[in-house]
């Protein structure tokens, strides 16, 4: 799989460091594992970094030692990272490791570090070494919202394949199969398709299920007269890409394409808003104005998008003014607050406006989209007609 | 999918109330979901519970409010549990409901909540209903150790599930597949046998790959002389088995045999060992001496098994007394602390030793075992001969 080349990795290290300046920090202790694979192209899944104004501290145990010898030398090697090797638990390496920068102002993620790992940290720092723990938030995840040179090519490939097994996807579901057995198909063709893993559980929600956002995929089988959402991702390179249809088991009734259209339309409104300095709550609105003028306001209760990356939520997200929960973020609890509002150029996001009625089901139609400099790219490639199936 | 009867869930929510009364605390908020899932049958991805003396809080956005509506009646039905609907986040509805219960004294999930989490809510909380937030550390999880009788009989239906797919699985591979083919077979086959999803990133190491002990399977080709180390498991209704077996491709080198009977020797004397009132460390050593006895001490560097229930890495942590990382273990920063040390009946953990000799490559075997009243039960039933293919 691809990895970011090593000037990649300086240059977003050189963006956190002048960060932490800001800050008056000298260091950084990153424990989100999303954050350390963007510094340093790991995806194992233990380590913590440590970044200060020229060192990158690597702390990791024993099993990936050999794995990132191996990257020594290698176009993808991560630049000046030193190993530290954790004897018996990550966090007394990581306190040895502080207590070695005395007086320093050390940063946390206040957003990744538990309450019981930052007590047992704070206990265990040796007083003469003075180093102070600082709550930051989101220094990292703020660089990542703007994509670089190397993760636009990513997420473009992972949407040009996305869409291949999307199309595929199509042509194979047929009535009479049970949600879950189009589920494991649709597992199936992302890895044929040169997935990782899926990026989350795949939804398939037919009928009165669909009034369900995340409905989980059961024993139903679909039937004359469903629609059907069929919302799924795949992992490509580390990155995640993200596509939702909507397909009808037979000749569609005329609420179906009613509801449809007015979903259609919400969805194109929302991709004809995103140019860059345009508000994130604006491309929201858009969507929502849609469906309102069809009556539908109350049927889209979630987000119209949120930000793909390393993590299949992330920011921008695409909502209301007001925070509110996305229909896929998973651990939205935090988030929502102190961000900007404009989007601009290498901001990849999902436009996915729905409608959902209770006992009737519902639609969902999903895109993944690029800010750029001239407007917007849809990376995602699938028809977005109702097919009947 | 099988789910915990009312009953099941009304005696775990007796066993928590229990220990609050001894932690002299009024309520509990459980925010890590999978104590979630084992306090409310609830399989979605966003909910906070709120335990307290008399009442279950239940706090989830509109997605989950309909699927819960539909548990009401049924015989998995979470007992008294109240939904507290999230409008616009949730630590905003976690905090007005905790206004609603002046002077309690609440404990939160220490392991769980991070320090931004824990920051906003202290400062959210209404001076004038003077709750204390006060951590506390795996509440939950330490009932969670002991399994009860619906978790042994799903945890036994898994294991039966996961030792007729590694039959499949050793009946299939074949020498010039790569890595990577033989991981998406297994997860095929994972997925037909039945389970929700693998249990976590299948490993697939061939030859000198299998001295990583957490390899990511790659394009690599099964070779004649490899040893190929075969890691997988599945979640079956939540609940996670895991299994390891290591083949020769070809007949094998008397090398591999050697380390082979090492490594099965540690296996069955780690089994040999398991017995209510035994030290999970003793059970360690009995694995460790067997290695030692044959020179490979310094080749097994992870501990011994790992409890298995709702998550793929729980307690038991079956170990050097000294705390260590497990193999698999991917969050065991701040594990390893103040743990009873005796394995008692209802307990469920791997048996995993292995030999990792950089350059060559390695060998695991990994079994699940229950503690019972009269000894151990293997729950895995695959062989463990030395398969040549």
């Amino acid at each position: 799989m691809p990895q970011a080349p090593s000037d990649t990795l300086s240059r977003r290290h050189a963006a956190i460091r002048y960060r932490l300046t800001a800050l008056g920090l000298d260091a950084l202790v990153v424990t989100s594992m999303p954050n350390v694979l963007y510094l340093t192209n790991f995806t194992g899944s233990s380590a913590i970094v440590v970044l200060t104004a020229d060192r990158l501290l690597f702390v990791t145990d024993f099993r990936y030692v050999a794995a990132i010898d191996r990257t020594r030398g290698t176009a993808a090697e991560c630049p000046a990272l030193e190993i530290e090797r954790v004897d018996s638990s990550y966090d007394e390496t990581l306190a040895a490791l502080l207590d070695s920068l005395p007086g320093a102002r050390v940063g946390f993620e206040a957003r990744h570090l538990t309450v019981g790992r930052h007590q047992w940290l704070e206990a265990s720092l040796r007083k003469r070494s003075r180093v102070s723990l600082v709550p930051t938030d989101g220094v990292v995840e703020a660089a990542r919202v703007t994509k670089d040179a190397f993760e636009i090519a990513i997420l473009r490939e992972g949407a040009i394949r996305l869409s291949h097994v999307a199309r595929q996807v199509l042509q194979a579901v047929r009535r009479g199969q049970t949600e879950r057995e189009v589920a494991a198909a649709i597992d199936d063709r992302l890895r044929g398709g040169g997935f990782e893993k899926p990026a989350f559980d795949t939804i398939v929600a037919s009928g009165p299920n669909g009034a369900l956002p995340h409905a989980q995929p059961g024993e139903r089988k679909l039937t004359e007269g469903d629609l059907v959402v069929l919302d799924f991702g795949g992992v490509y390179a580390s990155y995640c890409v993200d596509l939702t249809r909507t397909v009808s088991i037979g000749a569609s009734a005329p609420r179906a394409r009613e509801v449809y259209a007015a979903v259609l339309e919400a969805h194109d409104q929302a991709i004809a808003a995103v140019a860059p300095g345009r508000s994130r709550f604006d491309i929201d609105a858009a969507a929502r104005d849609a469906l309102k003028r069809r009556g539908l306001a109350e049927a889209f209760g979630h987000g119209t998008g949120h930000g793909l990356g390393i993590d299949v939520h992330e920011d921008p997200r695409i909502t209301r003014r007001r925070a509110e929960t996305p229909v896929s973020a998973v651990k939205s609890e935090t988030e929502g607050e102190h961000r900007g509002d404009q989007v601009s150029p290498g901001m990849v996001f999902t436009i996915e406006p729905g409608a959902y009625i209770p006992g009737w089901g519902g639609v969902r139609i999903e895109d993944d989209v690029l800010v750029t400099d001239a407007g917007v790219d849809v990376l995602t490639n699938v028809t977005t007609e109702l097919l009947e199936i």
